[in-house]
């Protein structure tokens, strides 16, 4: 078990999206392989690694073989099951490690975690069954000041907004229930935010960490839609959301990446929405505006290399193409300003994440 | 035969070197994917790509097929025999083209395009046999001015100093011709320079034409070391050098990248050594350093896509790592400022270039 693995070396992938395609990429570039351990063939990060296994998550054999044949192994989602880490760690370290990933998968566990940090987070409550859910509504409408509106969320397996139904005095609490399809769930207080950023932190095996620049995130639908680097915040705001989101990947012994989103209030002050230990969504810009990419800082992080510069040398927006909006593509490949990243993927579905432009603005 | 070529349309590449490779991993980013042609296996290239043919350059059947799969075809050297090309262009579009090919390829025709086009050159005398090499060599000499030094270069196939003699009044001429096989060679005045720079021009199908700011390069034994950009040089110098690589890629209907290699005089001014029409060692500082690296910008020229900007963002000195230097590579890997950029080469041979480091440089 190596603690650092040099450019030749084998970086493992979990999963074979198009976050493991970009971390591929980078790999790639810089000298590494990368092998691909994914449960469906012809993922988008396959298409680009020179080695891929093609197994279930809970398949032994397969994961023995993989672990065997890698020098280090990272995961590109957060919803893996314990044992397949559990049966790869013993032949090869797994960076970012278990901790980041069991307390980010649960959002229970996830929003206990905050506390403990002293993080600030809005209120929650866990919701086990329907009567639950009645109570918990019941209280925290009640302590909620003008304001009662709630989310109810799943408590695992979340993302990209699906498992997840709004609450307001009208909602018929048993059909949003029946909606997250009775799941062990959290409720969380709505938070009434004039903003929403997100902080991506890299920490090295030295515990060295570096922080990008707040990305300004749009959402719609719980899909995020564009994030926008400089974000248009205060200094005191981008220091605290920094601070908060390097606690909490000191606390969690990342070695790579940690993504923290934040919702910024109307008093500048930061509330952490969710985090997750991987390259995020949100942090695409660095590709185009970055010295150094959230995915090669991931690559850097999990080989043991020293970390690069996290400076911004061109503001961006990144847009995400949603489904059909692969149909705008021929005018923005017409676009000059427009940094192409496709994921590879051939089938266009109604909310499948199929490319982000990096559109460089003027500085 | 399109034009434009989307993202999700296959890009065939003769070559399976790291400029290949580079290529391929741009045009992956991009969503294309890649067909690499080489005659080797295991390539560079080939590492990197979705589909590879190995097979020699005069396989009819094998040029045939992949014309066939691919939406378009470039090259990543300029020494291909004329009948592949054609073989291929019967089914779909190479560029940047036959003429910037049959131009590049021998040093003869080189050095009289130059001069059609008025673009300044150093004194050049063909060499077919012993006895021109010596009444040439005499010549030259007597015009030479206090500077009686010459280069033979053998006038097709050279690259990386191979194929390359030094002449001076001590030489024996027969040792030097036998040197370089007795192939059909050239006598170049040897050029006092004082910096050596290029220039990389990009032109589109619809014949737009940008250049990066001029790289200043610095070769050992013929092979490049580095390149440094900004280059230490006058702005008349830096404007005279990119109009001169404007007026070839605009005179040879390059679709793609042309590289232009000058030497600089005392006076400032400029006198072009040799070109390449496709992505060239001393644009590598572009991958980190630019606003579009200069395999994207190939891919963007040669898919019909407008060209995006060749704008610097960071300063940055490009080293090549060649044979034995891949030893310092741990040190290198240590340094944060560095961006590793490896070919993915197993085996270390002298003089052979294993990879390139962007060393960031504070603005």
């Amino acid at each position: 078990m190596t603690q650092h693995i040099l450019p030749g070396g084998i970086i493992g992938i979990l999963g074979g999206g198009q976050l493991g395609r970009m971390t591929a990429l980078a790999a790639s570039a810089m000298g590494y392989e990368t092998h691909i351990y994914t449960d469906r063939a012809g993922s988008p990060a396959a298409q680009v690694s020179s080695h891929v296994t093609v197994a279930e998550y809970d398949d032994e054999a397969a994961l023995t073989a993989f672990a065997k044949a890698v020098d280090v192994v990272s995961y590109e989602f957060e919803n893996i099951p314990a044992n397949p880490i559990k049966t790869i760690q013993q032949y090869v370290q797994v960076r970012p490690g278990h901790i980041p990933l069991h307390i980010s998968q649960n959002r229970l566990r996830e929003k206990a975690f905050y506390r403990e940090h002293n993080v600030p987070t809005n209120q929650t409550m866990p919701v086990h069954n329907l009567k639950e859910l009645q109570a918990a509504y019941q209280e925290m409408a009640a302590a909620m000041d003008g304001n009662d509106r709630a989310v109810l969320k799943t408590a695992e397996m979340g993302y990209d907004g699906k498992g997840q139904a709004i609450i307001t005095p009208e909602t018929d609490l048993q059909a949003a229930y029946d909606s997250i399809h009775r799941q062990p769930a959290i409720l969380e207080a709505f938070v009434p935010f004039v903003k929403e950023i997100s902080v991506i932190v890299a920490r090295s095996t030295e515990g060295e960490m570096l922080a990008y620049p707040p990305a300004e995130n749009i959402h719609e639908d719980g899909i995020l839609r564009t994030s926008t680097v400089p974000a248009n915040i205060r200094q005191d705001t981008a220091e605290a959301a920094t601070a908060h989101a390097k606690t909490l990947a000191q606390s969690l012994h990342v070695v790579g990446l940690l993504a923290v989103e934040f919702f910024v209030l109307k008093d500048g002050s930061v509330m952490v929405n969710e985090m997750a230990p991987r390259p995020h969504n949100s942090g695409h810009w660095t590709m185009d505006g970055a010295q150094t990419s959230q995915f090669e800082q991931f690559v850097r992080a999990i080989c043991g290399l020293p970390l690069g510069s996290p400076a911004m040398h061109t503001p961006v927006r990144m847009e995400n193409l949603i489904g059909h909006d692969m149909e705008k593509l021929p005018d923005i490949a017409a676009r000059p300003d427009a940094k192409l990243h496709l994921y590879g993927k051939k089938e266009v579905r109604e909310g499948r994440k199929m490319a982000h432009i990096n559109w460089l603005l003027k500085a």
